[in-house]
């Protein structure tokens, strides 16, 4: 048995992010692990180390309770290796047009190294984009799978944002947001990665048959789990990581205080990946949650996709522009000429005395600065003195 | 002439937060000051200081700038020094019901110290609450004019919710942001301070009547002004020091990029005041501004009236509560029964082999979780097997 064929067997044996999996495929790579599997007696090293993990006190309790924990483990893994059947698996995958990659394939982001003994053994891929050149400069966007307009609106913004400025788009597939992001970036003829928490030939949620076939040709949908895997609720929050480890940095565009995108959030942190979130009206629980990541300091207040970019991008190399308010020729006068100009009455006219007296500057000081006013047109001579020009720059305070 | 003669005329000959003139009084004090500008010569040492920080080189020629700028300055004070009529001031502000408050008194909030050489000369204060006491502990709440319904409504929730709390709501009594914050208050039957750009015995903006007389019932008017004193834009800005040296905090509700709430943010954190911004939807201009200070980290993110009291208060003492998600039975069950729990069938059963598989745990923990889960009330048996009761817990990913 290959190590392509033994990989297709652990995903059937483990739940994805299975780390005690992990472990032993670490130690001993995935063909060894599927022959200790089968003959029922794991590495005497391993199940040491297993027994460390679990061990509180220092009694011979504890190892007693270690090694029969690990004996259930092991006979939920001998009980699927039953079933498990890689060349079935294969064939499946690759009659629907999907493919394996392996870790060292070409395909294979390296960057899920950094999930350590949770690393996927393998991935399904389905669809025309290059795995690891789409992820290289990538952002996830996670949110809401009952997102607001406000929350579609802005996920789709940011995905196509971010695609026009040559980010990947990693998101999982759902309702909501996810699905508003993937939209986005293939608005702008952008290849998106959607990580599944199924099987990469189960559409979930069905309603996504055509954006999946989009992302299809324009991206690509990803799946840890083998063919044919139904989602589950704990399998959500273990794909979540994959978004996290696959991206630079991951947005946060609406989220309730109690919810997944939450837990992607947390992956990245503890990925040391980039996170933000994106603020909303504080009268929207959809917003609680990104809020909450903004006040407690773990993720950047992100607006716009150029400041998402300034995140994840080259230091000093992506800054974002600053937000700026309207410039008015006004800006331009000294404080002293805009008191007069203040002073300066908007019907009748005022003789210079009185402009002194209300401006609370000098005589001289008036008549100067009224020359150059007039001369820039903001006030006219009238018999009785100056006033405002009806037709001056026009101005906000 | 004493004192309060002396400040009425201060109030008179220089603008609001002229800083120049308030070196002058803090050396002198307002008795000499007004004999010295009478006199048409000012202090000696005054006059070295002041050429002292005009000086850039160390040639004559700078000295000489400064003596003709000062003399300059002096000139508009003597202009308006023979239209002061400090008693007709305190009889027209005592007619229409107004005090007036100088430094010493005891409703003078001494907060206001901390503004240094711009410390108003004295206040006019129109209504039934204490200056002080209402200051003392208080948040001051800023905003567009130009408010959206979002924003119009957010201030008022502040307003109100601060106020239900023994918090002060100071504002500036404009349309917007202002204009709601204090009617947040007043419905809450608290005392709220509007501070004025004008005279304390103007209405502006006049739609603003029936507001400011609501204030005056309730709270206060105030202003550093003379009376019949006009707005205008240097007045707004330098009013709102103000309203930022009153108050703990202040808190911008909807502010654009260039704005006047801005520039009363700007005073609060040169104040080393608090500073808090509301997030809003990033679609929207008017929360660009707040948006700006939370990125920059210059304000807190701040979304509930216990969010920010927990930055104003006592430090430990006025937490606030963390937004929690709804907890929903489920949480109180192990990995492992939520596990089998997510493997049981909806409609036809399943027996316990079956599930284990699915579930990828061993037999024995299959018995026991379903045993616990059938007693718990979230699954049954059925002829073939087990199955989701139609009726368990809610529950939600």
């Amino acid at each position: 048995m290959n190590d392509r064929f033994a990989r297709l067997t652990l995903m059937r044996l483990a739940e994805p992010g299975d780390a005690v999996m992990g472990r032993l495929v670490a130690a001993h790579g995935p063909e060894a692990v599927v022959a200790q599997i089968r003959a029922g007696r794991l590495d005497a090293g391993f199940t040491r180390w297993f027994a460390g993990t679990c061990r509180r006190g220092a009694d011979g309790r504890a190892d007693d309770e270690a090694a029969a924990k690990l004996d259930r483990i092991l006979a939920s893994w001998t009980a699927r290796l039953k079933t498990a059947d890689p060349g079935c698996d294969l064939a499946d995958g690759e009659r629907i047009g999907a493919r394996l990659i392996v870790p060292g394939d070409p395909e294979w982001p390296t960057q899920l190294d950094d999930l350590g003994d949770s690393r996927p053994h393998a991935l399904w891929l389905h669809g025309e984009a290059n795995l690891r050149f789409s992820c290289v400069r990538s952002v996830a966007i996670v949110g809401s799978r009952v997102a607001t307009p406000y929350g579609t609106h802005v996920a789709t913004e940011f995905g196509a944002g971010l695609s026009e400025r040559g980010y990947g788009v990693v998101s999982g597939g759902a309702y909501g947001v996810d699905g508003a992001a993937h939209r986005g970036a293939l608005a702008c003829d952008a290849p998106t990665v959607a990580v599944l928490a199924c099987g990469a030939d189960v559409t979930y949620p069905t309603a996504h048959h055509d954006l999946f076939a989009a992302v299809r040709t324009q991206g690509l949908l990803v799946s840890e789990c083998p063919m044919g895997v139904r989602p589950t609720r704990p399998r959500f929050l273990v794909r979540n990581r994959l978004i996290a480890a696959l991206s630079r940095g991951t947005l946060v565009v609406e989220a309730a205080v109690r919810s997944g995108a939450l837990n992607t959030a947390g992956h990245a942190t503890g990925l040391n990946r980039h996170l933000a979130a994106v603020p909303g009206p504080v009268t929207s629980d959809t917003s609680a949650g990104c809020h909450r990541l903004i006040r407690q300091g773990a993720a950047a207040c992100v607006t716009t996709p150029e400041e998402m970019i300034e995140l994840v991008g080259a230091i000093g190399g992506d800054l974002a522009p600053e937000p700026r308010g309207p410039v008015f020729s006004r800006d331009r006068l000294s404080p002293e000429t805009r008191r007069v100009l203040e002073a300066v009455p908007t019907r009748a006219g005022a003789g210079p005395a009185i402009i002194a007296l209300t401006a609370g500057v000098d005589l001289d000081t008036v008549l100067s600065c009224l020359g150059g006013l007039a001369a820039a047109g903001y006030v006219e001579r009238v018999p009785r003195g100056w006033r405002l020009r009806p037709s001056a720059p026009p101005d906000h305070p």
